[in-house]
C-alpha cells in the first residue's frame, strides 16, 4: 500500500495554502496545527496511512485508540482571504524512503487541491531556554524567502531534517512554492512560546487573527497525548528519541 | 511480488467475520485459529506469500516441508449464523513495511469477500502465571468496543504490536470494523488457558459452540511445529526472540 | 527497476526442467551449472539484473569485467529427452525481499517458457571432510520427493536458506513442481566431490550422460573467479562471509 | 515516488555522449562535470529527485538552499561534433537499491535522448600523493575498452563502487556502451590534478578543447559546497564518511 489516502470529502478550495504540522522538535508544528484547527474551526477531510509508519496500535485507557496517521483539515477563508489546508498528525515516516513517499503523497494531494503554496513549521534546537525566540526561514525561491525576511525571520543556516525540510525541497517538482519557518526552542517539551513566534508570522502572512495568548489548550492536548503514551515524564520528551521506532510518533 | 495470493476457491460468504490467528505472544491466536479450523471443519481456500517473509524452507524429517505462509480458511455458518473466515499462518512479516503490506492484502481479501468485521487475537504478557486470565480489548469504533466490554473484556492500555494491532488500525480505511482481544499469558509457551479465555468470548459473540475443554490437540500441534524447528526446548519458546529472522516464524 | 530481464533469444522448449546453479555453500550449484553448460553446450538466452544485487563492478586485470548477474542458458534434449534450462550466476540477492523478488522473476520466466519442474542444488555443511557425501532432498510435493528418495537421496531436516530453498517453496504458486538436492560438503572451497554426487542423480533423473570425472575445469573456473575477486586465499572461501555485501557474490 | 524526473526542456540531441559527474572519491567526477558545464556553457534541462536520497534540506547562510538532487545539462557540439549530456549532482543514492533505481532512471533518460555512449568518471584511491596520476579504465565491451587503452589508460583491477561502476554494468541492458575512467588520487580533498588527467582523455576522445589549466574555479566551488555543509575542515573531507547519511552527499 505504501501510502493509502482516505477522503471523507473533496473540498473545492480558493488558492489554498497548506500548513504542515507534524511532530518534531518542541512539537511546535503540532501545537501550531492544533491551534489553527481550533481557531479556524477546520474540518477533517482526508487522512494518510503509510507502510512506513509504526506497525502498532496504541490505547490509552479511556477507550480511545490511536494509530499512526496523518490528517488533512481545511478552513474556508473569510472576506476573500485564501483557504487553508492544515496537515496534522501523530507521526512522520520511519525511514528516509518513507519520508520521501509521504512527502510525495502530500504534494500530490496539494496539487490536486490547487495548492500553490506550502508552509512548513518546526523548532530549531537551542541549548538555553529562550524567552524571545528568533524565527529562522528557508524557501524554495527568492521571492518566498524575501516575504519571510520582511516579516522579521532570519536566514536559516544548517540542516533541516524531516518533512519540514523535505516538503520545501520537493515542492518545486510540483510547481509549488515552499517556505519553512523554524522557531528557537530547547525542544525539551511541547513549547507554546516558540509556537507563538511562528503563529505571529502566520497571522501576518495570511492576514489571520489566530489567538496567540491562549495556546495552553493545544499545548496541553499535545502533552496529554505524549503522557498517555508513556513518552513524557514531567517536562522532558527527550526520552522519546531513544527508541528508534518512536522517532516521530507522539 | 511483495504479496502474492493464490486462490484455491473463491467462496461466496454470508456477512463473514474474519478471525486472525497468526503467531504471537503465547501463540494464543495460533491455537485459537487451529481449534476453530478443527471444530468448524473449515476449508482452506487461499494463501499469501510475501517478499517480507523469511527467505528459507524448513523440513522436519518426516518429509513434510514448511514454508513461511499465511492461509485463509472458511466455514459456512449453520442455522443462519454468519460465515467465518479464519486466517492461520506460521509467520508474520519481518519488517514494519512488510506488516503494512501484509495487512493491506488481508484487508483487500476481506473487502473482496464482503467481510465487514475483523477480530484479531493475541496474548498480553504478564510476569506471573495466571490461572484466571483477564481479557483486554481495543476496537476501531465505540460500538464494537462496547460489544466486547459487555462480554467482560477490559479496556486495553498500551501498545499492540504486529498484525493484531495493525489490522484494527487499518480496517477503517476499508470500511471494516475491527476488534482486538488479548488474553493475559506469560507467553513462555503455547498457552491453552489464555486461548480458552479468548474462545469463550468468541463463542458468545458469534453464537458458536467451540469446544473449550479440548484444546490440548491444537496446543500440542503448535508445540510440535515449534519443537521440530528447534525453537522450543522443554517449555520455553522465548529463545525464539533472539534471532531477529524468527521474530514471528513458528 | 527491481528485476530487469534482458532476452537475447526466446527459445521454444519441450517440457523443460530448470536447474538452479547460483553461488552457495561449497559452490556445488555453481560447479553443477558450469559443468552442465559445458557438457550440454548450452546457450545463453537471457539475463536478470536486480536492484537487490551489489552496486558495484568488478574487474580482474585481464580486461574482463564482472557485474552481479544471473544468466539463463538452454540446451535442447536429444533423442526425445526433455529440454533443459540452466540458471547460472555470480550472486544471489542481498536481502530477504530481494531473494523473493528474484525468485518471483525466475518463476515468471519459467512459467513463460512452459517449465513445470524446477531442480535446485546446493551444499549441506558438515564439520568433517567427507569422501562419500550423502545427498539430501526436499520437495514441493510427495511424488517429486519420492522420485528423489528412490534414487538414494535422504530426507533433509532443517533450514534451507537462499534461492535453493525459496524456489521450492514458491513454485507451487506457479503450479510448478520443485525438488531441492543438497550434497554434504565442508563448504570451505569449491567442492567437486559434492558436485559429483548431485550430478550423478541429475544424470539418472534426466537420463543424461554428463561427465562426472572431469569436474576439475568447472571447479577451477569457479576458484579462479573467487581468487581474482580477492575472496579466496589458498583453499578457504570462508572469509567471504565476513562482509555482508558479499553474502552470495563470487 | 522513488525517482521523479522534472524536465525543463527536452533537447533534440545528435548522437550524444553522457558524462557522469556525481560526488565520489576525490570529487574528480564532480569537478570534471562542473568544468565541462562552465567551458561548454551547458544548459540545465532536467533533474532527478529520489526517495533514496537524504531526507533533509541544507541552507548555507547566504540564503541559498541545497537539496539532494541530480541534474542533467546538455551542450550542442560545434562543427559537427557530437552533443554532450552532463550529469551533475550533490549526491548519489543512500542504499544499494537506491543506486540501482537511480542508474535505471539515468539509463532510461539516456535511452530516451538517443544516447548510445556513457562515460563515467571517478577517483582511484592511493595512499601517497601522486603528481602524475595514472588513469585506469573498464568498459562494457572490448571495443570501448580498447579506445581508452589506446589513449594511455591502464586496465582497472578491483571493485568500482557507486554509480560510476554500476552505470557501466547496467548500460548493456539498454544497448548503450559504457566506459569508466578512474584517475589516481588520495581522495583527501577535491583533487584538480586527478581531474586534469581525466579531462585530458575526454578532450582527446571527444575532440574537445576544455581548459585543463584553469580547474581552480570548479575545484574551489566544490570545496565551498563541502565547507558550507560543515563536512570539510581544512583539506580533509574524510570525516564525511563517518556519517552514513552523508555517504555521497556534498
Amino acid at each position: 500500500m505504501v501510502c493509502k489516502v482516505q477522503y471523507y470529502e473533496k473540498p473545492v478550495l480558493n488558492n489554498p495554502v497548506l500548513i504542515e504540522g507534524l511532530p518534531g522538535i518542541g512539537f511546535v508544528a503540532n501545537i501550531t496545527a492544533l491551534q489553527l484547527i481550533k481557531e479556524l474551526n477546520a474540518k477533517l477531510f482526508a487522512q494518510i496511512q503509510s507502510s512506513y509508519f509504526q506497525d502498532l496500535a496504541l490505547t490509552t485507557g479511556n477507550g480511545k485508540t490511536y494509530f499512526p496517521t496523518n490528517q488533512f483539515y481545511y478552513a474556508k477563508g473569510k472576506d476573500g482571504k485564501r483557504d487553508i489546508i492544515i496537515l496534522y498528525g501523530n507521526t512522520q515516516a520511519l525511514t528516509t524512503i518513507g519520508q520521501y513517499e509521504l512527502c510525495g503523497k502530500i504534494l500530490e494531494i496539494s496539487e490536486d487541491l490547487g495548492c500553490k503554496y506550502i508552509l512548513t513549521v518546526g523548532g530549531l534546537r537551542t541549548k538555553e531556554k529562550i524567552t524571545n525566540p528568533d524565527l529562522y526561514c528557508t524557501a524554495s525561491d527568492k521571492e518566498t524567502l524575501q516575504e519571510a525576511l520582511d516579516l522579521g525571520a532570519k536566514i536559516m543556516k544548517g540542516h533541516i531534517f524531516g518533512v519540514a525540510g523535505l516538503l520545501v525541497g520537493l515542492c518545486k517538482l510540483y510547481e509549488i512554492n515552499g517556505l519553512c519557518l523554524l522557531a528557537e526552542t530547547t525542544g525539551l517539551y511541547p513549547d507554546p512560546v516558540a509556537t507563538r513566534r511562528v503563529l505571529k508570522v502566520i497571522n501576518e502572512m495570511l492576514n489571520l487573527k489566530i489567538n496567540l495568548e491562549n495556546l495552553s489548550e493545544a499545548t496541553e492536548e499535545t502533552r496529554e497525548i505524549l503522557k498517555s503514551f508513556g513518552i513524557v515524564s514531567h517536562s522532558a520528551v527527550e526520552k522519546k528519541g531513544r527508541e528508534a521506532d518512536f522517532r516521530w510518533f507522539i
